[in-house]
């Protein structure tokens, strides 16, 4: 094979003397991959070569593209209003998609949201909303336009046509350890939003125990590369650095975010998930605005409008269409607990020494949760829509010996017993609580 | 599948963060690779993340065991004498198998010496003894130790069943840019040493423009790797590291090669290549006697020594019994020129201006003998025993306008003109002539 002239090999040696490829070359090894004329294992040596000494800015600008034009785009062109969507980079207790969606519908906002499922200690979207009975998330295209028009938000699966390069190339990163490289990343998750033709994309990047990205320099590094990625295709983009040392929201198990997402809803927006929620939000119409008809506000006015109408039941009144819409039982809005599916078996887990909270290890309850069967160990298990964990504490707060920290639901009194000590176990105390802001940090380019 | 505890991935990563790997671990990605459960991509990764951040002595003492117990090892210890052997990490002109190989046995060592064939720029010994009419180098191992314990020195073509996972990776290595790695160099080197059997083992590490190390440091390291390992292994071992700048002798192509071996093995040792040939017979002799019989005399000793024999004529004719006993015609000991294959097409390259030679380079006059038809770009290639280049200076030398500095021999004159033109663009003139020995420096340990 002949790519621009070099043989696979010596693109490869370059990138392991810390060169830079061009676009084309990138392309020509891509394709050569996905057409077999470049094996699996060169490309691996190329990606393990860059993961160390570092993709440029340029290189991963050239990679979006390459994976984004490797399959189908979503056409949304025809939707009347702008078009927003946004990406969480995984974390534990983050439920904000079932909030932002409905909160931006809400503002005249359309969000055509392709979510995966979940893995490992991480939930997923479909997951989530698939714990409401007859909930479905395989729609044809025509039909997820058509709830985005009447709604304003859909949440659907994303079909195998989308970025098909970045599903292989996916997967040999993950057998070869080759995932943690931020222009990777940010290729693999900017060329699926690049696909889904939203107009402005917002990004949720993670940090903390419970994150991909456990240091917000690294978090915030990435979260820039991301919007320029989506700024160089011609999208406003913008990102949040928010938290996940600890759980985002207080329920973890799929049935229970959804229970939350209604609750918090049908009150003011208060605690840590509303406020990442709510941010998220108000950026992607800030960005959105800014170049339309509703520009010149600024983001505080957004907020404030976004705000008026979450308090008004706005969003929850979206929220409800959209799971109508989609084959779901919209009486989850009004009586989730009478809706949605329980668990055979709870149990509180009691404070049993009085102290301040320093530490709720997203990580380690993400884990316990997933353990509990609301997670997958591998792509295609099942997961149980009704076992979790609710917390009830977060860092800082003092307790008092028998105050209950959490609730358990699970299947068993087996599996309860032994979340129920986990859990236990996982939540540290201590005066030192670090002071962290659930927003960290905001990137807004351009 | 599951390694000592720890997945593919998760060893790959802590390569790729800079650890270290145990022998097991090792063992398991490279017999995984062997029997399929650990892909082409994974160890390709792993490759890369080493080549990057370095493989530790002990990584490369490891994988050397791994890749020498994967196959079969030839048995020498039904031979009376003391076993010698030596390996060169290749280079143009290089002929010392030649002359080291009958030397040592005229001094009673016996040299079973598996070899390669060329590749590139460089000049392989199998292809070299093959230009000899009825020369062959495919013997069984019974034969091969035959002729060791009759004539002390045997050259052959190495079995398939010696190190089966060195050939596998190294064919792996050769499409992922992953051979540039001194342990990596190091441990498919001395495993094949081991795998032959012999006591005591002498490396030539070149170095310089035509040699796969351009830094004489980097070779001094890979030598004194190699010696490490070797000894690790229960072998004696030393390594000299030798100039590459310039070809090592001065026939250049397979049957000029043997001619030059023949002619210098006919007078006392002078010259580059006999001053190189002798210094490894040397180290073989003394490294292997300092253990023995003949031990507690010093290397200039046992220089002196085989100097004599060399003198005697004794090489010359072991040289004679050795290409009989592998069915070549022995004449080509007394008469190179009546036995060898001779070229269609001879040329002088004359010199065009007056002035001191700084530069004969060797990769390049490597090149245009490759290209005359000697040498291969690709394994399996045929090769042209006749063609080559016969250099008639070297550097230091001051030339006079018309002198001539070399001959071309070729299949046609088109090819001769060409090499013609090229072998004269390639010296260099000036007076900075750089002062380098021939043997740069010596690696004995222990």
């Amino acid at each position: 094979v002949n790519l621009d002239g070099m043989r696979p090999s010596e693109l490869i040696a370059r990138k392991r003397e810390g060169g830079e490829l061009t676009g084309e070359q990138l392309e020509a090894m891509v394709t050569g991959m996905l057409e077999g004329h470049v094996s699996e294992a060169q490309m691996a040596a190329l990606l393990m070569a860059g993961v160390i000494n570092g993709f440029t800015t340029r290189e991963a600008t050239a990679l979006t593209r390459i994976l984004w034009r490797s399959g189908e785009s979503l056409d949304l062109s025809s939707l009347s209003g702008p078009t927003l969507d946004k990406h969480s980079t995984g974390g534990v207790g983050d439920g904000t998609t079932l909030i932002v969606a409905p909160l931006v519908a809400a503002a005249g906002g359309q969000m055509v949201k392709l979510s995966g499922r979940g893995l490992g200690h991480t939930g997923g979207t479909l997951d989530k909303l698939e714990s409401i009975p007859g909930f479905t998330v395989e729609l044809p295209p025509a039909r997820m336009l058509a709830i985005a028009e009447q709604v304003g938000c859909v949440v659907a699966a994303q079909t195998d046509r989308l970025v098909p390069a970045d599903r292989e190339l996916y997967a040999l990163r993950d057998l070869t350890a080759t995932v943690d490289s931020p222009a990777l990343i940010a290729s693999s998750v900017m060329s699926k939003k690049l696909a889904s033709g939203a107009s402005t994309i917002v990004l949720d990047v993670k940090t903390g125990d419970g994150a991909f990205m456990r240091d917000a320099g690294d978090a915030e590094a990435l979260a820039r590369l991301c919007v320029e990625l989506g700024q160089d295709a011609g999208r406003r983009c913008a990102a949040l650095v928010t938290d996940m040392d600890q759980p985002l929201g207080r329920g973890i198990g799929n049935a229970l975010e959804v229970a939350e997402a209604v609750e918090l809803l049908g009150q003011p927006p208060r605690g840590r998930l509303a406020t990442v929620a709510l941010e998220l939000a108000a950026v992607a119409m800030f960005e959105a605005g800014a170049r339309t008809a509703t520009g010149g506000r600024d983001v505080t006015e957004v907020r404030d409008d976004l705000r008026r109408r979450w308090e008004a039941g706005e969003a929850l009144e979206r929220l409800e269409r959209m799971i109508a819409a989609q084959g779901g039982d919209p009486r989850v809005c009004s009586d989730p607990a009478g809706v949605l599916p329980a668990a055979g078996v709870t149990r509180d887990v009691l404070a049993t020494v009085k102290g301040r909270v320093r530490a709720v290890p997203a990580r380690e309850i993400g884990e316990i949760v997933a353990r509990l069967g609301a997670g997958r160990a591998r792509k295609g298990d099942d997961v149980d829509p009704a076992v979790g964990v609710r917390l009830e504490v977060e860092v800082g707060d003092d307790l008092s010996v028998g105050q209950r920290v959490a609730v358990v639901s699970a299947r068993t009194a087996a599996d309860a017993e032994a979340a129920v000590h986990a859990v236990a176990a996982a939540i540290e105390f201590g005066d030192d609580v670090p002071e962290r802001d659930v927003i960290i940090s905001r990137v807004l380019l351009g």
